[in-house]
Order: structure tokens, then sequence, then C-alpha cells
């Protein structure tokens, strides 16, 4: 169960934990031991103050070159080159009548468009990144309202994403804090005792998905959400990291199948 | 919020709507109004008999070549041949200290591996392929469910999937019926009045997500979810099709940001 919890809209870097627990308490609710709080990635990254002005962004040739060939804000195609840890290649596609254009990225153990920027929901000619050290943070914020509140928690970072081949954005957890993000159910006995063979279950991103469905993509101004019986097991201690659920991308059967095993 | 219904395992074709009212049944639930139904696709696949054994399959030169360049049983390399719509790569990988392969395929508007071949849940040395038809079946369901309950329904087939760069899987609806799969957002206001560019939201794989989450994986024997509250428009004519929701791979930023656009 999702439960929405509403909280100001903000443009500038501010304080992140008092305002969570002033949402929360304004919503009349109140965290429980167990619960997934579901914070959406771009509220903290703008707590943070992770907000560039694109008319400040040098453009270098290199950027220039990518932004010609696919179409794209210069100052925009920088941004993606100095945020992405890597970049696989660009398209562009026709939308409204007009060309535009991304580049593939990998960040933050994210394969997405445009390293996870955001020009939406923040005035016009300015851009979200993603917040910095997306699972240090989310730990970080995770202990501070443990602290406050007494209350045993796992928190997630949501952000949207756009799976291959689907029209319609749903969720990615950037990061997790207070439990494993994937289930592994690998060696498990199916339903006729055989042994499972590949399967982990995406447990971070599926409790990200269903905390989008109640928060909401345009003016909705949602950006908290408290995901209550989710099955999760809370750690005691012990950090989770990009590596506990990101695999190099490398061994990615969708960019190893589409370049170098390609048929 | 979603409500597991377990149902009986089957391993053979059956008559799936009764099967599924008596479950609901069973389970002491009942469908309402605005509900969505979630259906194992593989449960719906085994009623419709779309069950292979493996040695029953002759394998062709080509599918031999390719099982010896990717490590896969011929058998299995053969039916993805038989069954995808688009065959993309393949991907070598090692697991449990034994190399496995995959290929990356398209069928029915899903890039996945294995054109969605299952061998888990179902006896050994047998497979499940996708069911015939998904949007027809999807829409054939929904439309027996309400003539025999009087009550206004959508209906998902469920599928798990890997994200491109997770460990975990989540899932993907492989058909919906009765609702609109992909909310559209596009030239709707922000949190600041500008119109929002790209944003759609894939609101049938995130139902698909959510009811999965209490579905499972495993030997849980839960095949069905009722989905309630979701906020989906239910149509009262007009069937949904994999054109409402899935793009041409052509035009998929995957694709094109790893082939032609490759940096």
């Amino acid at each position: 169960m999702a439960i929405p919890v509403p909280a100001p809209v903000r443009d500038t870097a501010f304080d992140l934990v008092p305002t969570i627990l002033q949402a929360i308490h304004d919503a009349d609710e109140t965290l429980q031991d167990g619960d997934v709080l579901a914070l959406s990635s771009k509220y903290a990254a703008i707590s943070q103050g992770r907000i560039v002005a694109l008319d400040s962004v040098q453009v270098s040739a290199e950027a220039q070159t990518i932004a010609e060939r696919y179409v794209m804000n210069p100052q925009l195609a920088q941004l993606v080159l100095q945020e992405a840890d890597h970049v696989f290649g660009g398209i562009t596609h026709r939308f409204n009548g007009h060309e535009v254009g991304f580049l593939l990225t990998h960040k933050d153990g994210i394969i997405s468009p445009n390293a996870g920027l955001d020009r939406s929901n923040i005035p016009d000619g300015q851009v979200v990144l993603f917040p910095q050290a997306p699972y240090r943070f989310a730990q970080i914020i995770r202990s501070a309202i443990q602290a406050q509140t007494g209350v045993h928690i796992g928190l997630i970072l949501t952000d949207s994403w756009l799976m291959p081949g689907r029209m319609g954005t749903t969720g990615v957890a950037l990061a997790t804090a207070g439990f494993m993000p994937v289930r592994d159910e690998r060696g498990k006995a199916d339903l006729f005792g055989n042994p499972m063979q590949v399967t982990q279950v995406g447990v971070a991103d599926s409790i990200c998905v269903c905390a989008q469905m109640v928060m909401g993509e345009t003016a909705e101004a949602t950006p908290i959400a408290i995901v209550r019986n989710s099955g999760v097991s809370l750690l005691t201690d012990g950090h989770i990291d990009v590596e506990d659920v990101a695999i190099d991308w490398q061994t990615c059967i969708y960019v190893g199948g589409l370049t170098g095993g390609k048929l």
C-alpha cells in the first residue's frame, strides 16, 4: 500500500529532513516500523542545490558536435557529457512535428536517456541533475529520520525511466537504504520442485513503481510516498550500494545483444 | 492496492475463466467495478496449452550455430528463433560457475531475453511460450468475466522482465484490455506552468509491477491479483492493441543508441 504525501514545491536548495517530517505530519500520517519511505530523487536533488541554469553552461567542441548530430540543445548535451559515467550513443526522433534528440547513458547504475537530467517541474531554462552520491545521501536521510522519529524504516530515491521499446515511463530506484534492493530466489524450488534458474526480484525498483503510481508526474507536487507492508526485511546494519543492484553494463543482455553479440 | 488470489497449479491446458472466478470466490474476494484484474501471462499461456517439450523440438542448422555461439540448449535456441518477431543478438554470461546464454528478442511489443520463453514453474524439460494473440486473449477473458459477474473491469496479462543494467526482474504488461495502457501527459502543465515535454506514463506496466509484488515468483502459486483504486478510467468500447503501448524498436532509444547511433 502506497500513501501519497504532498510537500511544498521547491526550486532552490532546502533542508530536506525537516521538510519531509513536516509534510508527513501535515498529511496526518505517521511512519511505522517497517515502512519504506519513497522520496522523489528530483526533490532530493533540489534540496542539494543540484540545479543548473542552461545559459551558464560552457559548451565544448565535442558537445557542440554531438548536439548538432542529435538535434539537442548544446548546453544540455554538454551537461549530459559531464554528468554521465558513460555515453553509449544517441538517437533523434520526431516529436510534435520537430526533431528531438537524446543521448543514451549510464549513470549511478542506471542506463537511461540524458544521464537523468530533467527539465520538467523546474523553472524554464533550468535543469535538475541526479542527486550527488545517491546511495550515501539515501542512507543519511534514512538515519536522520530514524533518529528523529525512533522508527525503523527503509528508504528509496525514486526516478522515472523509460523501458526499452515502450511508450510510457515507469520507475527505477535511483538509490536504496535499509534493505536489500534485490531478493535472490536462485536455488529456491519452483512449483514443481525444480530449482529456479535466474530469478532475482528487483524489490526496490518494484516498490519505486508502486510509490510513483500515487506520486504523480505533472503538477501534483507529491514528492513523497509511504509504502507500507511491502514485505521487505529491514537491515539493522550494513550500507547498500549501487553494486547491490546494478550490473556492469558490459554484461547487460541489452547492451551485449545490441553491440558485440548483434546477429 | 493489490490483493493476491491463489489458484491451483496447472501444467496442461485448462478452462481459464471458471478457474479465475472460482479462485476469487475461494479467496473470499469479489470483483468490484473499476478493478484491474492482473493475471499471470504464464498461467494464461498454460490454459491455452502453449507448452512445448524440449525433446520434441527439431533443431535447424541456424539454431545449432546460434546455440553453440551463445552456449544455449539447441532446442531452446530453436524455439526462440521460432517465437521471436525479431532477434537482435545474443550474450553469454557466467552463472553459478558455468556459462549461460540468452538471445535478445522482440516479441509482442516487448524487448526481452528469449522471446519470453519460460522454463520455471513447469515440469522439467518443458517450456511455456507467451500466450497466443495476447491482446485479443486479454479482451476475450475480460469480456467473459464481465458477462458472468456483471462487473466492469480492466485486465492485464503480467510478465516478469529484466531492466537494462539491473540484476532483478520487475514486470511488464504483456497485454492490456479495458483501459489505455499509457496515460499521455504531454502538453499538461508542470509545477511551474511549463508544458511537459515527453512524459507519458506506462500505467499498465506500473499496475503490473504492483500486482507482481503480491503474486510471487517461485512456489507461491498466486497467478492472479485484483488491483483496486489504481486510478485508471475503464473504456466502455474500443479494443486495446500492442500499438497503444509499444514503439517500433527501430525508434527505441536503447536500440538506436546502441546500434546506428553508437558513439
